[in-house]
Protein backbone atom coordinates (compact mmCIF):
# COMPACT_ATOMS: atom_id res chain seq x y z
CA UNK A 1 0.00 0.00 0.00
CA UNK A 2 1.41 3.17 -0.95
CA UNK A 3 -0.18 6.10 0.86
CA UNK A 4 0.16 10.07 1.24
CA UNK A 5 1.57 11.93 4.18
CA UNK A 6 -2.11 12.81 4.93
CA UNK A 7 -3.22 9.30 3.90
CA UNK A 8 -0.86 7.95 6.34
CA UNK A 9 -1.88 10.80 9.00
CA UNK A 10 -5.40 9.24 9.10
CA UNK A 11 -5.02 5.61 9.05
CA UNK A 12 -2.62 6.20 11.92
CA UNK A 13 -5.31 8.77 13.84
CA UNK A 14 -7.67 5.87 13.76
CA UNK A 15 -4.89 3.11 14.63
CA UNK A 16 -3.76 5.74 17.59
CA UNK A 17 -7.49 6.14 19.51
CA UNK A 18 -7.92 2.44 19.34
CA UNK A 19 -4.27 2.21 20.77
CA UNK A 20 -5.49 4.50 23.40
CA UNK A 21 -8.59 3.00 23.71
CA UNK A 22 -7.44 0.08 24.93
CA UNK A 23 -5.18 1.27 27.66
CA UNK A 24 -8.57 0.71 29.44
CA UNK A 25 -8.32 -3.50 29.69
CA UNK A 26 -5.67 -2.30 32.46
CA UNK A 27 -8.49 -0.96 34.58
CA UNK A 28 -10.54 -4.42 34.33
CA UNK A 29 -9.95 -7.01 36.85
CA UNK A 30 -10.46 -9.99 36.80
CA UNK A 31 -11.66 -12.98 39.75
CA UNK A 32 -8.30 -14.40 39.85
CA UNK A 33 -5.17 -13.13 41.93
CA UNK A 34 -1.48 -12.74 40.51
CA UNK A 35 0.56 -15.91 41.99
CA UNK A 36 1.78 -14.25 44.86
CA UNK A 37 -1.75 -12.95 45.99
CA UNK A 38 -0.91 -9.74 46.65
CA UNK A 39 -4.00 -8.72 44.24
CA UNK A 40 -6.03 -9.47 41.63
CA UNK A 41 -4.83 -9.63 38.35
CA UNK A 42 -5.94 -6.92 35.29
CA UNK A 43 -6.91 -8.48 31.75
CA UNK A 44 -4.17 -6.71 30.24
CA UNK A 45 -1.32 -8.05 32.17
CA UNK A 46 -3.57 -11.54 31.65
CA UNK A 47 -3.00 -11.09 28.08
CA UNK A 48 0.62 -10.72 28.36
CA UNK A 49 0.75 -13.04 30.50
CA UNK A 50 -0.78 -16.12 28.24
CA UNK A 51 1.59 -15.16 25.13
CA UNK A 52 3.94 -15.74 27.16
CA UNK A 53 2.37 -19.14 28.04
CA UNK A 54 1.86 -20.08 24.38
CA UNK A 55 5.38 -18.92 23.30
CA UNK A 56 6.72 -21.31 26.21
CA UNK A 57 3.97 -24.06 26.44
CA UNK A 58 3.26 -24.28 22.50
CA UNK A 59 4.96 -27.70 22.02
CA UNK A 60 2.47 -29.38 23.87
CA UNK A 61 -0.48 -28.21 21.53
CA UNK A 62 -1.86 -31.92 20.63
CA UNK A 63 -2.16 -30.25 17.14
CA UNK A 64 0.24 -28.65 15.11
CA UNK A 65 -0.83 -24.88 15.74
CA UNK A 66 0.81 -21.55 14.62
CA UNK A 67 2.23 -20.24 17.87
CA UNK A 68 2.20 -16.62 16.54
CA UNK A 69 -1.48 -16.72 15.74
CA UNK A 70 -1.63 -18.29 19.01
CA UNK A 71 -0.39 -15.08 20.66
CA UNK A 72 -2.05 -12.80 18.56
CA UNK A 73 -5.39 -14.11 19.13
CA UNK A 74 -4.40 -14.48 23.05
CA UNK A 75 -3.15 -10.84 22.84
CA UNK A 76 -6.29 -9.69 21.69
CA UNK A 77 -9.54 -11.79 23.03
CA UNK A 78 -10.44 -9.64 26.31
CA UNK A 79 -9.99 -6.60 24.79
CA UNK A 80 -13.99 -6.76 24.38
CA UNK A 81 -14.02 -6.68 27.95
CA UNK A 82 -13.41 -2.80 27.75
CA UNK A 83 -16.63 -2.36 27.57
CA UNK A 84 -17.87 -5.86 28.88
CA UNK A 85 -16.20 -6.45 31.84
CA UNK A 86 -14.70 -9.91 33.03
CA UNK A 87 -17.20 -12.70 33.16
CA UNK A 88 -16.29 -15.28 36.41
CA UNK A 89 -16.09 -18.67 34.43
CA UNK A 90 -18.35 -20.27 37.04
CA UNK A 91 -21.11 -17.78 37.18
CA UNK A 92 -23.89 -19.34 34.38
CA UNK A 93 -26.77 -16.86 34.18
CA UNK A 94 -23.71 -14.20 33.24
CA UNK A 95 -22.12 -16.36 30.55
CA UNK A 96 -25.30 -16.64 29.31
CA UNK A 97 -25.77 -12.77 28.27
CA UNK A 98 -21.88 -12.21 27.72
CA UNK A 99 -21.92 -13.50 24.17
CA UNK A 100 -24.55 -10.44 22.75
CA UNK A 101 -22.53 -8.20 24.88
CA UNK A 102 -19.32 -8.76 23.88
CA UNK A 103 -20.21 -8.97 20.25
CA UNK A 104 -21.29 -5.38 20.29
CA UNK A 105 -18.26 -4.81 22.39
CA UNK A 106 -15.96 -5.99 19.50
CA UNK A 107 -17.62 -4.17 16.93
CA UNK A 108 -17.15 -0.73 18.64
CA UNK A 109 -13.70 -1.12 19.35
CA UNK A 110 -11.98 -3.56 16.94
CA UNK A 111 -14.28 -0.85 14.46
CA UNK A 112 -11.94 1.93 15.74
CA UNK A 113 -9.58 0.64 13.50
CA UNK A 114 -9.18 0.71 9.53
CA UNK A 115 -11.32 -1.04 8.08
CA UNK A 116 -8.71 -3.99 7.04
CA UNK A 117 -7.21 -4.14 10.66
CA UNK A 118 -10.67 -4.00 12.16
CA UNK A 119 -12.02 -7.28 9.81
CA UNK A 120 -8.52 -9.24 10.98
CA UNK A 121 -9.03 -8.37 14.87
CA UNK A 122 -12.49 -9.30 14.90
CA UNK A 123 -12.46 -12.66 13.03
CA UNK A 124 -9.19 -13.52 14.98
CA UNK A 125 -11.17 -12.84 18.05
CA UNK A 126 -14.29 -14.54 16.75
CA UNK A 127 -11.94 -17.39 15.93
CA UNK A 128 -10.94 -17.89 19.57
CA UNK A 129 -14.48 -17.88 20.50
CA UNK A 130 -15.64 -20.59 18.47
CA UNK A 131 -12.67 -22.73 19.35
CA UNK A 132 -13.44 -24.58 15.81
CA UNK A 133 -9.59 -24.49 14.81
CA UNK A 134 -6.50 -25.64 16.09
CA UNK A 135 -5.00 -22.35 17.03
CA UNK A 136 -8.09 -21.38 18.90
CA UNK A 137 -8.41 -24.28 20.61
CA UNK A 138 -4.80 -24.10 22.18
CA UNK A 139 -5.19 -20.40 22.91
CA UNK A 140 -8.31 -21.54 25.16
CA UNK A 141 -6.91 -24.32 26.99
CA UNK A 142 -4.05 -21.82 27.92
CA UNK A 143 -6.75 -19.31 29.10
CA UNK A 144 -8.32 -21.55 31.38
CA UNK A 145 -4.67 -23.19 32.42
CA UNK A 146 -3.54 -19.86 33.98
CA UNK A 147 -6.41 -19.59 36.35
CA UNK A 148 -6.44 -23.04 37.82
CA UNK A 149 -2.41 -22.32 38.61
CA UNK A 150 -3.43 -19.14 40.30
CA UNK A 151 -6.13 -20.68 42.26
CA UNK A 152 -3.76 -23.86 43.17
CA UNK A 153 -1.07 -21.04 44.37
CA UNK A 154 -2.94 -18.72 45.96
CA UNK A 155 -4.71 -21.56 48.65
CA UNK A 156 -7.80 -21.46 46.28
CA UNK A 157 -8.77 -17.54 46.63
CA UNK A 158 -11.58 -17.40 43.66
CA UNK A 159 -12.45 -20.57 44.13
CA UNK A 160 -13.65 -20.32 47.88
CA UNK A 161 -14.29 -17.04 47.47
CA UNK A 162 -17.39 -17.86 44.98
CA UNK A 163 -17.86 -21.13 47.09
CA UNK A 164 -16.75 -23.35 43.50
CA UNK A 165 -16.61 -27.21 43.69
CA UNK A 166 -14.39 -29.74 42.20
CA UNK A 167 -17.33 -30.98 40.10
CA UNK A 168 -17.31 -27.69 38.89
CA UNK A 169 -14.04 -26.31 38.31
CA UNK A 170 -13.43 -30.04 36.14
CA UNK A 171 -17.02 -30.33 34.47
CA UNK A 172 -15.76 -26.44 32.74
CA UNK A 173 -12.39 -27.21 32.12
CA UNK A 174 -11.22 -30.40 30.91
CA UNK A 175 -13.18 -29.99 28.07
CA UNK A 176 -11.52 -27.37 26.76
CA UNK A 177 -7.99 -27.40 28.16
CA UNK A 178 -7.88 -31.02 27.19
CA UNK A 179 -9.20 -30.20 23.41
CA UNK A 180 -6.36 -28.04 23.52
CA UNK A 181 -3.48 -30.17 24.81
CA UNK A 182 -3.87 -33.33 26.94
CA UNK A 183 -0.32 -32.77 28.12
CA UNK A 184 -1.35 -29.26 30.34
CA UNK A 185 -4.61 -31.10 31.25
CA UNK A 186 -2.65 -33.73 33.22
CA UNK A 187 -0.95 -31.05 35.26
CA UNK A 188 -4.08 -29.15 35.51
CA UNK A 189 -5.49 -32.01 36.71
CA UNK A 190 -2.71 -32.95 39.32
CA UNK A 191 -3.52 -28.91 40.70
CA UNK A 192 -6.85 -29.69 41.27
CA UNK A 193 -5.89 -33.30 43.38
CA UNK A 194 -3.48 -31.18 45.19
CA UNK A 195 -6.47 -28.81 45.93
CA UNK A 196 -8.81 -30.92 47.38
CA UNK A 197 -6.06 -32.36 49.49
CA UNK A 198 -4.82 -29.32 50.92
CA UNK A 199 -8.42 -28.21 51.34
CA UNK A 200 -8.71 -25.21 49.22
CA UNK A 201 -11.44 -26.79 46.86
CA UNK A 202 -14.21 -28.44 48.10
CA UNK A 203 -14.86 -32.06 46.49
CA UNK B 1 10.98 -33.77 19.48
CA UNK B 2 9.57 -37.14 20.83
CA UNK B 3 9.73 -37.15 24.63
CA UNK B 4 8.44 -39.76 27.04
CA UNK B 5 5.56 -38.89 29.46
CA UNK B 6 8.63 -38.90 32.44
CA UNK B 7 10.65 -36.23 29.81
CA UNK B 8 7.41 -34.04 29.13
CA UNK B 9 7.26 -33.62 32.86
CA UNK B 10 10.77 -32.99 33.65
CA UNK B 11 10.31 -30.16 30.43
CA UNK B 12 7.05 -29.19 31.94
CA UNK B 13 8.64 -28.59 35.27
CA UNK B 14 11.04 -26.00 34.13
CA UNK B 15 8.89 -24.00 32.02
CA UNK B 16 6.03 -23.90 34.59
CA UNK B 17 9.04 -22.51 37.19
CA UNK B 18 9.73 -19.45 34.22
CA UNK B 19 5.78 -19.09 33.77
CA UNK B 20 5.30 -18.74 37.41
CA UNK B 21 8.49 -16.44 38.12
CA UNK B 22 7.65 -14.25 35.63
CA UNK B 23 4.70 -13.64 37.35
CA UNK B 24 6.58 -10.82 39.40
CA UNK B 25 6.64 -8.07 36.52
CA UNK B 26 3.23 -7.67 37.07
CA UNK B 27 5.01 -5.60 40.92
CA UNK B 28 7.44 -3.80 38.87
CA UNK B 29 5.97 -0.40 38.28
CA UNK B 30 7.26 2.46 35.48
CA UNK B 31 7.61 5.82 35.93
CA UNK B 32 5.07 6.90 33.27
CA UNK B 33 0.96 6.42 34.43
CA UNK B 34 -1.54 4.96 32.48
CA UNK B 35 -3.20 7.27 29.89
CA UNK B 36 -6.37 7.59 32.15
CA UNK B 37 -3.39 8.76 34.90
CA UNK B 38 -5.21 7.02 37.49
CA UNK B 39 -1.88 4.92 38.46
CA UNK B 40 1.58 4.10 37.02
CA UNK B 41 1.80 1.30 34.80
CA UNK B 42 3.62 -2.26 35.63
CA UNK B 43 5.88 -3.78 32.71
CA UNK B 44 3.71 -6.58 32.35
CA UNK B 45 0.94 -4.51 30.97
CA UNK B 46 3.14 -1.97 29.17
CA UNK B 47 4.54 -5.78 27.34
CA UNK B 48 0.83 -6.26 26.14
CA UNK B 49 0.27 -2.80 25.13
CA UNK B 50 3.44 -2.66 23.27
CA UNK B 51 2.70 -5.76 21.26
CA UNK B 52 -1.10 -4.74 20.73
CA UNK B 53 0.92 -1.91 19.01
CA UNK B 54 3.56 -3.54 16.80
CA UNK B 55 -0.10 -5.37 15.27
CA UNK B 56 -1.25 -2.23 14.61
CA UNK B 57 1.47 -0.11 13.70
CA UNK B 58 4.06 -2.22 12.23
CA UNK B 59 3.37 -1.53 8.65
CA UNK B 60 5.14 2.28 9.87
CA UNK B 61 8.27 0.43 9.66
CA UNK B 62 10.29 2.28 6.94
CA UNK B 63 12.25 -1.10 7.02
CA UNK B 64 10.84 -4.92 6.47
CA UNK B 65 10.41 -6.45 9.17
CA UNK B 66 8.47 -9.54 10.86
CA UNK B 67 5.99 -8.04 13.12
CA UNK B 68 5.93 -11.74 15.02
CA UNK B 69 8.97 -11.52 15.79
CA UNK B 70 8.54 -7.94 16.99
CA UNK B 71 6.03 -8.96 19.37
CA UNK B 72 8.04 -11.61 20.56
CA UNK B 73 10.70 -9.43 21.29
CA UNK B 74 8.16 -6.80 23.01
CA UNK B 75 6.68 -9.45 24.84
CA UNK B 76 9.91 -10.41 26.54
CA UNK B 77 12.05 -7.41 26.67
CA UNK B 78 11.17 -6.15 30.14
CA UNK B 79 11.46 -9.25 31.88
CA UNK B 80 14.87 -8.71 33.11
CA UNK B 81 13.26 -6.05 35.17
CA UNK B 82 12.03 -9.02 37.28
CA UNK B 83 15.43 -8.29 39.19
CA UNK B 84 16.61 -5.13 37.97
CA UNK B 85 13.63 -2.79 38.28
CA UNK B 86 12.63 -0.61 36.15
CA UNK B 87 15.57 2.39 34.93
CA UNK B 88 14.53 5.79 33.75
CA UNK B 89 15.01 6.54 31.05
CA UNK B 90 16.75 10.40 31.58
CA UNK B 91 18.68 8.97 34.96
CA UNK B 92 22.08 9.00 33.10
CA UNK B 93 24.13 7.39 36.49
CA UNK B 94 21.29 4.54 36.59
CA UNK B 95 21.55 3.45 33.03
CA UNK B 96 25.44 3.22 32.59
CA UNK B 97 25.03 0.65 35.95
CA UNK B 98 21.97 -1.00 34.09
CA UNK B 99 23.92 -3.23 31.24
CA UNK B 100 25.48 -5.43 33.88
CA UNK B 101 22.90 -5.96 36.60
CA UNK B 102 19.92 -6.72 33.79
CA UNK B 103 22.59 -9.39 32.13
CA UNK B 104 22.86 -10.93 35.17
CA UNK B 105 18.88 -11.08 35.53
CA UNK B 106 18.42 -12.10 32.12
CA UNK B 107 20.82 -15.57 32.67
CA UNK B 108 19.10 -16.32 35.58
CA UNK B 109 15.54 -15.58 34.56
CA UNK B 110 15.78 -17.15 30.92
CA UNK B 111 18.25 -20.13 32.71
CA UNK B 112 15.01 -21.35 34.21
CA UNK B 113 13.75 -22.57 30.95
CA UNK B 114 14.85 -26.03 29.00
CA UNK B 115 18.22 -25.49 27.36
CA UNK B 116 16.63 -24.34 23.49
CA UNK B 117 14.16 -21.84 25.13
CA UNK B 118 16.79 -20.04 27.34
CA UNK B 119 19.06 -19.55 24.08
CA UNK B 120 16.15 -18.42 22.05
CA UNK B 121 14.85 -15.54 24.24
CA UNK B 122 18.24 -14.57 25.52
CA UNK B 123 19.76 -13.88 21.90
CA UNK B 124 15.89 -12.28 21.42
CA UNK B 125 16.34 -10.42 24.40
CA UNK B 126 19.87 -9.54 23.30
CA UNK B 127 18.82 -8.65 19.46
CA UNK B 128 16.50 -5.87 21.38
CA UNK B 129 18.99 -4.27 23.32
CA UNK B 130 21.56 -4.11 20.32
CA UNK B 131 19.31 -2.23 18.32
CA UNK B 132 21.25 -3.96 15.11
CA UNK B 133 17.77 -5.50 13.17
CA UNK B 134 14.97 -3.66 11.54
CA UNK B 135 12.95 -5.68 13.86
CA UNK B 136 14.56 -4.70 17.16
CA UNK B 137 15.05 -0.68 15.95
CA UNK B 138 11.00 -0.98 15.20
CA UNK B 139 10.35 -2.98 18.61
CA UNK B 140 12.62 -0.09 20.43
CA UNK B 141 10.76 2.56 18.52
CA UNK B 142 7.34 1.72 19.94
CA UNK B 143 9.29 1.33 23.51
CA UNK B 144 10.07 4.64 23.22
CA UNK B 145 6.78 5.94 21.57
CA UNK B 146 4.32 4.89 23.97
CA UNK B 147 5.65 6.72 27.25
CA UNK B 148 5.72 9.77 25.52
CA UNK B 149 2.01 9.06 23.88
CA UNK B 150 1.42 8.56 28.29
CA UNK B 151 3.51 12.02 29.31
CA UNK B 152 1.23 13.79 26.34
CA UNK B 153 -1.89 12.49 27.66
CA UNK B 154 -0.95 12.67 31.71
CA UNK B 155 0.05 16.79 31.47
CA UNK B 156 3.29 15.83 31.36
CA UNK B 157 3.27 13.58 34.39
CA UNK B 158 6.48 11.24 34.70
CA UNK B 159 8.23 14.59 32.57
CA UNK B 160 7.37 17.45 35.79
CA UNK B 161 8.12 14.87 38.59
CA UNK B 162 11.54 14.37 37.07
CA UNK B 163 12.21 17.80 36.26
CA UNK B 164 13.05 16.58 32.11
CA UNK B 165 13.26 19.05 29.29
CA UNK B 166 12.32 19.40 25.79
CA UNK B 167 16.18 18.65 24.69
CA UNK B 168 16.21 15.82 26.84
CA UNK B 169 13.45 14.48 25.13
CA UNK B 170 14.25 14.77 21.83
CA UNK B 171 18.05 13.38 22.36
CA UNK B 172 16.74 10.57 23.93
CA UNK B 173 13.90 9.09 21.66
CA UNK B 174 14.30 11.13 18.67
CA UNK B 175 17.46 8.61 17.49
CA UNK B 176 16.01 5.17 18.28
CA UNK B 177 12.41 6.48 16.92
CA UNK B 178 13.54 7.87 13.81
CA UNK B 179 15.69 4.99 13.46
CA UNK B 180 12.85 2.47 13.37
CA UNK B 181 9.73 4.55 12.15
CA UNK B 182 9.97 8.22 10.43
CA UNK B 183 6.04 8.62 10.37
CA UNK B 184 6.09 7.59 14.09
CA UNK B 185 8.89 9.87 14.61
CA UNK B 186 6.97 12.82 13.26
CA UNK B 187 3.32 12.07 15.54
CA UNK B 188 5.70 11.95 18.30
CA UNK B 189 7.28 15.44 17.47
CA UNK B 190 3.55 16.57 17.34
CA UNK B 191 2.93 15.34 20.68
CA UNK B 192 6.27 17.21 21.95
CA UNK B 193 5.37 20.25 20.46
CA UNK B 194 1.81 20.51 22.20
CA UNK B 195 3.12 19.55 25.49
CA UNK B 196 5.50 22.59 25.23
CA UNK B 197 2.72 25.11 23.91
CA UNK B 198 0.66 23.25 26.94
CA UNK B 199 3.47 23.56 29.62
CA UNK B 200 3.41 20.44 30.12
CA UNK B 201 7.64 19.68 29.03
CA UNK B 202 9.96 23.07 29.58
CA UNK B 203 11.45 24.49 26.68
Amino acid sequence: MVLSEKDVENRLDLQLRFIIEIDKLKQVFRRTRLFDNSRHENDAEHGWHLAMMALTLGEYADEEIDVNRVVRMLLAHDIVEVDAGDTFLYDEAANEAKAEIERCAAERIFGLLPHDQMVELMSLWEEFEARETADARFAAALDRLEPIMQNALTAGYAWKQHDVRKSQVVKKNRPIIEAGSRALWRFAEGLIAQAVESGHLKE
